[in-house]
């Protein structure tokens, strides 16, 4: 199976490790918009420009498209699937219809399959969403994000006035996890769910109370929440804060019994070092599973909701029933 | 969508409020081995002799059979995927391949869909683990069981003479989840990952110490474990201990990046108040996806690898992208 990567930051670099991981598969190499030659890769992948990738129509078995949701993947993946199988990881969750839409039209019409919006969430945690709700219809689900650091929060606080750099935490909160837990179905508000803890180097002189003011106050990102502001050197931003963790939860209570007497508890929860390498991991499992499909001659867009599981695996269903079930 | 109920004990139960829970659904009846007429339904089920079901033949879409894995699903499944679309939970994982194989050329010679070992372990925990290693292909799987009530354990205790009446406990182990859990991937002996805990009834004047020895040194059951026995009273026993809680834990760590530096923790777990009616909410759940495969036109057997997300759900693709995804 060969895999080439379109589009080389980090959740492309997180493709290439996951590729190299995989007995299955080959890379290919990685797509880009820069100029080839100034592109190194962390192994040695041959590298070309985003231009001549119809060159390679037929060297090719899945195209992982690394493009961003805001501008990307809107126009690049309804483009590629008019001429390769396709993997994105479009996180826009309003706007999964449509893209869903333009993506299914190319694909079906050019006889390729696609897959859009894998990773963790959209991804991972929409399938025990999905299969939460469907084993326990009488119940409630609750999806809590982080300890993690949000790269849109983060990039919102450096274009403060003062700010040098920032890295932003979402966190969850202990108190309404367990209040979940206990199947009690809370209403929680925002500021009941997570907390915001940034860690802020000012430049020198910049007045810090202003800018704390201004991060605890601004609208969407951060008003909402209580949130934590700690001035730190830069040194110790890149000391302790270099890594891009995240994870989450998802939980699932529900009730069954004559009376709704039984109470049950799903959780699924994800606890991860580097978020773009989880989601590399996960969105090369569906290139696999996509050219898996294509192979049956099963075209079209997909979403982790379409795709059974043992066609993640790279071992035969009967190895997966006597290995795993 | 109709469904019958084939056996009726604590999972046939289950399945009947599972069936009455869900919206698109409707129970066509109970067949059970018993008297009919002496068989009373929580929700006032029709009730048959299983020698009629084939009078039925036009009148249910899936036969969810709630027998044993020991000696009734082995003949029972066959034959009913003869003539219907079924759904068990056959769990005795070593015996799975020979059983599919066996329901699998019956449905598909009779042109019908069938489930077998649907329910949470094998089930929801399966599919937990395959999911989990296709993502992670660099690390370890864990399935951790408990805390709850082990049927097999707490009838061999029963056979012991002088024990009254026994409920046993099967409990995970806290510092051998944590050590799952830092990614050290560590070895755990049977010992080392679960405990056996044992609430026994003795009859009067028995030698209760002979009775805890028996239980702590039989072979298979309890040896190889580290358990605990309580001698309690009938009524304590039947106050404190009349349910059949269950649950556990998957956890698989692994690890990514360049020189595999980072490390990730997907955890899925289970809390539940009634083992057979979460299972059978499970298998009910199944029976609507095997229901969806055989309009498709998908027939044969097939087993929670094989069935896609969206399967499961009374919602359709479209909803369930925009609400879930």
């Amino acid at each position: 199976m060969k895999i080439a990567i379109y589009g080389y930051g980090n959740l492309g670099r997180g493709v290439e490790c996951a590729v190299n991981a995989a007995d299955d598969m080959q890379l290919f190499g990685v797509f880009t918009r820069r100029a080839p030659e100034t592109v190194k890769t962390l192994s040695g992948a041959n590298v070309y420009h985003v231009d001549d990738i119809l060159n390679y129509k037929n060297d090719i078995d899945v195209v992982v498209i690394c493009g961003g949701s805001a501008t990307d993947l809107p126009t690049m993946t309804p483009d590629l699937a008019n001429n390769f199988n396709v993997v994105d990881s479009f996180d826009t969750h309003a706007k999964i219809p449509e893209h869903f839409e333009c993506v299914n039209n190319a694909a079906t019409a050019s006889k390729h399959t696609a897959l859009i919006s894998g990773g963790w969430d959209p991804g991972m945690f929409s399938i025990n969403r999905l299969y939460a709700s469907a084993v326990l219809p009488n119940g409630k689900d609750y999806t809590f994000w982080g300890k993690g650091v949000s790269q849109g929060h983060s990039d919102a606080i450096r274009r403060i006035d003062g700010v040098k750099d920032a890295k932003q935490y979402t966190v969850p909160i202990e108190e309404a996890l367990n209040a979940v837990r206990s199947g009690s179905c809370p209403e929680l508000t925002t500021r009941q769910k997570h907390l915001r803890e940034c860690f802020v180097v000012a430049e020198s002189g910049a007045d810090t109370a202003r800018i704390e003011n201004e991060i605890k106050t601004m609208p969407n990102y951060f008003a909402d929440y209580d949130t934590i502001v700690h001035f730190i050197s830069q040194e110790e931003l890149e000391r302790d804060h270099a890594g891009i963790p995240h994870g989450g939860f998802v939980i699932r209570t529900g009730k069954t019994g004559v009376n709704n007497e039984n109470n049950h508890v799903i959780e699924y929860s994800l606890k991860l070092d580097s978020n773009p390498e989880f989601t590399a991991s996960v969105i090369v499992a569906y290139a696999r599973a996509i050219s898996k499909l294509y192979k049956r001659g099963d075209y079209g867009c997909k979403t982790v909701f379409d795709i059974a599981p043992c066609d993640l695996s790279p071992l035969s269903n009967e190895e997966l029933r006597k290995t795993m079930l």
